[in-house]
């Protein structure tokens, strides 16, 4: 008899399922759809010949370490790299602190593993990046959305959250921010609000998971300092990524955190994948090595930057009157907000039919059902000519939608307060 | 005030640690230690020229697809390709059946991910693999160990196991075997008691775990058909690796499962680390689209046979008589017995001291802390001279520590019976 698999699922399993956003992908991916809704990094971007020849070193004249397995903590170089770049930056580290993941959703991942009973609350940005809710939620955390606005996450709404808590006699294990220019919104959390948050952190005695994909991105105003910088106390844990600054398709992450967690992050890596792939840690490694990476990430700043200024152009010439944007300083992603009344999604169903653009609905950066009204674009992966003409298609839709004609060149930046 | 993680720790994490395998490895790695310890495939069959040249033309020439993030489940030609190979070997599959894993450690991790929930019972073999037992250990699953002897589990407790169980009103969710040329025994399971496991398993409504990282470096006998070959209900989790047969750096394993099953671990996947590393992918298909694969798995066949043949000649001359050991027909390891009274890890202790000779005690593959007397060689990584010396010595060193004299070329495989 045929087995029931459905019988045997994990409690966890329940809400395990493909995120609808990825799931969406696919119909983004016709060939003639002009698509503002991936949040890959452009090919372009992609250092090739440095990497071919790269790699036939790696393999012809390092070859045995490069293939084989490798420390479940990483390659040891590439650890000390990591640990002296985030001390330059402010974060005192030692190799040590730092341990290398398939990319930072397996950091997330692994946090998780580590940290989370079921029912522990993590507290997470709303609108926030669905692989940390996913995450979470396959240890069967529970998910306190916080919401965000034009200075990121509101710590101020935190406090109340952390303070109602616990008069309920009821505690947090975690919160997950995305600092700078993050997923969805492509806001940065302001200082003010990184000290508050470190100070709610210290008085309601929990930890922070810092991811940080695109931080080194940054088009203008400089970085803020990270909240590992600002710890004193060993709260953060620094989730760090080469997939936007290099290429993601080889899976190389990284956690920076107290020594004692890293060792005891590494017992549960063992145990999940004995180790990340050695040739990409090695490809890093050498990267890093050649000093030619602050060099590339300045060149992709650049780039990106040229992107979202010609979307924003484009955005201020052609979208009516009642639709607001963040302006990122930095990243991939401006977030779109829509009259009230407006439903993204089936916006967006009326973009890909009438139009043949995509972009990502809101709704699903929301924990809570809300969000109806918003939109994620991404300028990363959209030629130049894809972003003048798909703009300019979507502006004569929302006029035709919900009237209004283009405010042409008029900064309608999206609203900061909530 | 610093944090204090320890109270953070989520249940699962209190019995997460370094194997004690691995720590131990660090003893042996002492550049003047001749080392029968480590379980790695020998680099000197890694097709080093071959990888060189494919990376060059996957990187200038498919670079985009082959360094970007990736499907979930993976590349789907790799998907198809492996599909393909299940199926001649009689387990009829569809790339739908098919999910690439970082090595088929990850394979294990998210079985447990998607199976269990804590206090779920899982059989594993005693010997066993301890990746296998860690991956199960993280999931809170209460762990049964079952006899493993010359013929592999011993499926007859087996199922007394289970029938005192159903008797109890307990079920087992899970069964975990490496039913090739076992890590740590050598041994392989004998089709007889592959159709009694799945026998078992419709009775019990268990599913198996079916880890086959060996199978192919099939020495003399042939291969048994695999249980997913034989398994008419769906009930077989199959989980095969590239890294004994290609390279283990670039971390490429599969699963073979019922299609609702794939699906389920692939939204596991997703937030466990979005997708495996696409370069390795690449490189894989690219090895089997040449069509050289089963050509370099004879030559590594023929290869690691060799040094098997070195090995048991080896100890038939040198080993005092009281000393047993099995005699793989493929894969890495051959199991040792020492005379009951002996205690192998003071006399591995000895051997390091003494002779500069490692290899690893067997009682960490043990559950229920026996094993004492018993130990696991490999001669996948030690070069022919190695073997030779390395097992002349601890020849002498068992002859001064237990007596005896070399019964010269006596065949003394480790007794069949338990």
């Amino acid at each position: 008899m045929p087995m029931s698999w459905e019988m045997l699922y994990a409690e966890r399993a329940h809400t395990m399922k493909n995120s609808e956003i990825r799931e969406f992908f696919q119909l983004t991916e016709q060939p003639d759809v002009i698509s503002f809704a991936g949040g890959f990094p452009s090919p372009d971007c992609f250092p090739r010949e440095f990497i071919a020849e790269a790699l036939q070193k790696l393999v012809l004249e390092e070859g045995a370490a490069a293939l084989q397995y490798g420390p479940t903590e990483g390659n040891w170089e590439l650890r000390r790299y990591l640990a002296e770049k985030m001390s330059l930056e402010g974060a005192s580290c030692s190799p040590e602190n730092i341990l290398i993941t398939n990319g930072s959703q397996q950091g997330l991942d692994l946090i998780g593993k580590v940290l989370l009973n079921p029912g522990d609350r993590v507290i997470v940005e709303e609108p926030g990046y669905v692989g940390g809710l996913g995450a979470f939620n396959n240890y069967q955390a529970a998910i306190l959305p916080v919401a965000v606005d034009g200075k990121g996450l509101c710590t101020d709404l935190l406090e109340k959250e952390l303070h109602s808590l616990r008069n309920q006699g009821k505690s947090v294990k975690l919160a997950y921010t995305v600092p700078n220019f993050q997923n969805p919104t492509g806001v940065t959390l302001s200082l003010e609000r990184r000290r508050h948050l470190l100070e709610l952190a210290g008085k309601y005695n929990f930890s922070i998971a810092e991811d940080n994909p695109y931080g080194e991105l940054c088009f203008e105003g400089g970085q803020l300092p990270s909240l590992k910088t600002l710890d004193t106390e060993g709260r953060v844990i620094y989730l760090g990524s080469f997939s936007k600054t290099f290429i993601p398709g080889i899976r190389v992450g990284w956690i920076g955190a107290e020594r004692c967690l890293v060792e005891k992050i590494a017992a549960a890596k063992q145990a999940t994948d004995l180790c990340s792939n050695t040739l990409g840690q090695h490809l890093v490694e050498h990267f890093t090595r050649r000093q030619s990476i602050n060099r590339h990430t300045r060149r992709l700043s650049t780039y990106y930057r040229g992107k979202r200024d010609l979307m924003i152009s484009r955005m201020k010439e052609h979208f009516p009157a009642g639709v607001n944007w963040t302006v990122p300083r930095g990243g991939f992603f401006i977030w779109v907000t829509f009259p009230a009344h407006i439903n993204s999604r089936d916006l967006l169903l009326k973009a890909l039919e009438k139009k043949r653009v995509a972009y990502v609905d809101g709704g699903g950066f929301f924990v809570n059902g809300s969000g109806k009204n918003t939109a994620r674009f991404s300028y990363s992966e959209a030629s130049e000519e894809e972003i003048r003409e798909g703009i300019a298609r979507l502006g004569e839709l929302f006029a035709e939608e919900f009237g209004g004609t283009p405010t042409k060149g008029k900064d309608r930046v999206a609203a900061e307060g909530r």
